[in-house]
C-alpha cells in the first residue's frame, strides 16, 4: 500500500487467544520488512469491548518502545471486536493513525472490514463510543479461517446470508447450493464465497459514506437483533446469532404487513438452519427489547427505523414501526 | 447556524465551576430556543482532562431523557479543558455528534476554539487521546470573561503574545501600547484584541487543515512549554505559564543559534512580564524535559521538532534541535 511507505514502527493488537496463534507470525513478518513491530493483546470477548480496554490498551501503546508516533501503524488482528477496539484506538491515538485490518474471521472477513467503522460498546448499548476511521488497508488471508472454532466460523455466516437478502439472490442460491462445502471450508469455494460478500458491502458503503441512505440497508437483522444482544448480554449470545434472531423477526415482522411472502421468509429460516443459526429463543422480553430499541443509536427522537425485505434480494426502510408489531415478532422467536 | 436546523436536544458540557456560574443561563437560553437541554458538570481542572472523565461523562451523556440520538447537539461550555474534553465527547459519542463551543476564557476565546482539535491527557503526555471534529459554531460572549480570575485571565494572554511573534509584528505593538486597558478588561478593547487572535488562529489553521505546514508554527513555545506541563504535573503549572516558559526558552535557543536578535527576545521577555506571565522557574530538570519533548506526538522517529521565532512576526521550523541546545534553554530559565 503506498500509503504506508514511510511506517517506520507497527503495533499489532490482538485479543489473547487470536494473539497466542498468530501474534508471533505477525510481527516476525513485520520485523522482515523492516518495521519495529510490538504486540499488545487484550482480554478475548464482546465483553471486553469497552473504553475500559481502551485505557488499557492506550496505557501500553504509549509504553512502547521505540515510542509510537505518526509514522507508527496500527494493526488489527483478529474479528470484529479486534477491528473496531484497535480501529478505535488508531482513530484516536495522537488525533489519528494510519492502521491496516488483518481479519482472522468470516465476519471481519466480510463485515467489520468494510467501512470504517470503528468502536466500543457502552453499558447503555452497542457501540455507542467511536469514530469513523477508514483502513489503510485489508490483509485478508483465508488460511487463518482453518484454526476458528467451529461456533465463530457458523457467527459469520449470518451476515452473508444478509448481504444476500438486502442485495443478491443469486448468492442466497449459492449458500443454498454450497453450505457443505461453506460449513467444510473448502479454500477455492471460501475464497469465491468471502469476496462476493466484500464486493456486497464495499458497494452499498461507498455508494454511501455516511450513512444517510443505502447503507442503512445493512441494518436487516441488528435492530431487534442489537437490542437482543443488549437484552441477554454480549457474554451470552454472538452477535451472528443475534443478528440471525434479528432476520427471522424481521422476516416475521415483514410477513405481517404483507411486504413479504411467507414462502421467502421459511427460505431463509431454512437456510439459517442448515448453516448452524439460531431462529428460536427462550426467555426473550419483548417490552425491554422494545425498549433497547427506541435508545439505539440510529433511532431519531425516539422513533424506531427498520430495514425489512420485501422480496429476496430487496429491502426497504420503515420508520412508522410500533411496538406492538415488535411485540409480534419478538414472540414469534420463541414458538 | 443553518446546519443545526434540525437539532432537537442540546447537552450542554461544562466543569462543575463553569457549571455553577453559567449552567443554568445556557441551558435556559437552549430551553427558550425550543430545545430540550441537559446540563453534564465534570471537575474542574486541566488534571481531570482524561480518559477516565470522558468515561463518566459519557455514563450520564447516555442516561439523558430524552435520550441523545444524532440530533442532538452538544454545547461545550468553558475554556480550553470544556472544549478539548466536550470535543472529544462529541467526536465518538455515536460516532460523531455535531458541537458548538461556548468559550468562558481568554485562552478558550482565541486558541481552543479554533481549528477542531479535541481530546484529553494521558500519564505519558498531554492530548494523547483525540480526534478532529470540526465545531458547528463558536458562540464568544465577552460577558462571561468578567468572572474570570485574574490568573486564568493572565493565562490566556500568552497564546496572544503567541500569535503576535509567530505572525504579525503589529499586534505586538498593540498589546504593549494597550496592555493596561487589557488587563482591565475593558470591553471594547477585548472585542478588537479577541477578534485579531481568532483571525490569526483561523488563517494559520485554514491555510492548513491537517497540521502539515504553516499550522505548526502554532507550537510556537509549545514543544517545551508542553514538556514542562507533563514534568511538573498539569496540577501544578496553568497552560499559559508553560507557554510564556516554553517561549522564553525557544526565544534563549534562536539567539544562542544566531536566528534571532536578543534586543527582539527581551522585548517579547519584557511583555510577557508586564502581562504577569512567568519567564523563569526553579526545579525544571532539563533531561527529564528533553525526554519528554521527544515523546511528543509531534516528535517523528524520537526526532524534535521546534518553532523558532526568527524575528517579531516571523518563524520557522528546525527539525535539527539538540539535547544540548534544549539544555541550554531549559537552564537559562533558572537564572
Amino acid at each position: 500500500v503506498a500509503e504506508l511507505e514511510d511506517v517506520t514502527s507497527a503495533v499489532v493488537i490482538a485479543d489473547a487467544s487470536v494473539a497466542a496463534l498468530y501474534g508471533k507470525r505477525a510481527t516476525d513478518s513485520l520485523s522482515a520488512a523492516g518495521m519495529a513491530a510490538s504486540l499488545i493483546d487484550f482480554p478475548a470477548g464482546e465483553e471486553h469491548k469497552t473504553l475500559r480496554t481502551v485505557h488499557a490498551v492506550f496505557d501500553r501503546l504509549f509504553a512502547v518502545r521505540p515510542q509510537a508516533d505518526r509514522r507508527t501503524v496500527i494493526a488489527a488482528l483478529g474479528g470484529g471486536v479486534a477491528g473496531d477496539l484497535a480501529g478505535f484506538v488508531a482513530a484516536t491515538a495522537l488525533r489519528g493513525l494510519r492502521w491496516v485490518q488483518c481479519p482472522t474471521t468470516v465476519l471481519a472477513d466480510v463485515d467489520a472490514s468494510v467501512g470504517g467503522k470503528t468502536g466500543v460498546d457502552h453499558e447503555a448499548g452497542k457501540n455507542l463510543i467511536g469514530a469513523f476511521h477508514q483502513p489503510a488497508g485489508v490483509l485478508m488471508d483465508v488460511e487463518t479461517l482453518a484454526t476458528l472454532p467451529e461456533e465463530h466460523f457458523r457467527n459469520g455466516l449470518a451476515e452473508c446470508v444478509k448481504h444476500a437478502v438486502i442485495r443478491d439472490a443469486s448468492l442466497l442460491d449459492f449458500i443454498e447450493d454450497h453450505a457443505g462445502r461453506i460449513l467444510a471450508r473448502e479454500a477455492d469455494i471460501l475464497t469465491d464465497f468471502l469476496a462476493r460478500n466484500v464486493a456486497i458491502k464495499a458497494a452499498v458503503v461507498s455508494a454511501d459514506e455516511r450513512e444517510a441512505g443505502e447503507r442503512a440497508h445493512l441494518n436487516y437483522g441488528h435492530t431487534i437483533g442489537h437490542a437482543i444482544e443488549t437484552h441477554v448480554g454480549y457474554a451470552h449470545i454472538r452477535h451472528g446469532e443475534a443478528v440471525s434472531l434479528g432476520m427471522t423477526a424481521a422476516n416475521h415482522l415483514a410477513v405481517e404487513r404483507g411486504l413479504l411472502e411467507s414462502e421467502a421468509a421459511d427460505r431463509i429460516e431454512d437456510l439459517l438452519k442448515r448453516l448452524g443459526l439460531p431462529v428460536r429463543r427462550e426467555g426473550l422480553d419483548a417490552e425491554k427489547i422494545w425498549q433497547i430499541m427506541q435508545h439505539d443509536k440510529k433511532a431519531v427522537g425516539g422513533q424506531v427505523r427498520m430495514v425489512l425485505p420485501v422480496m429476496i434480494g430487496q429491502v426497504a426502510v420503515f420508520d412508522d414501526i410500533t411496538p406492538a408489531a415488535v411485540r409480534g415478532a419478538v414472540a414469534a422467536l420463541s414458538l
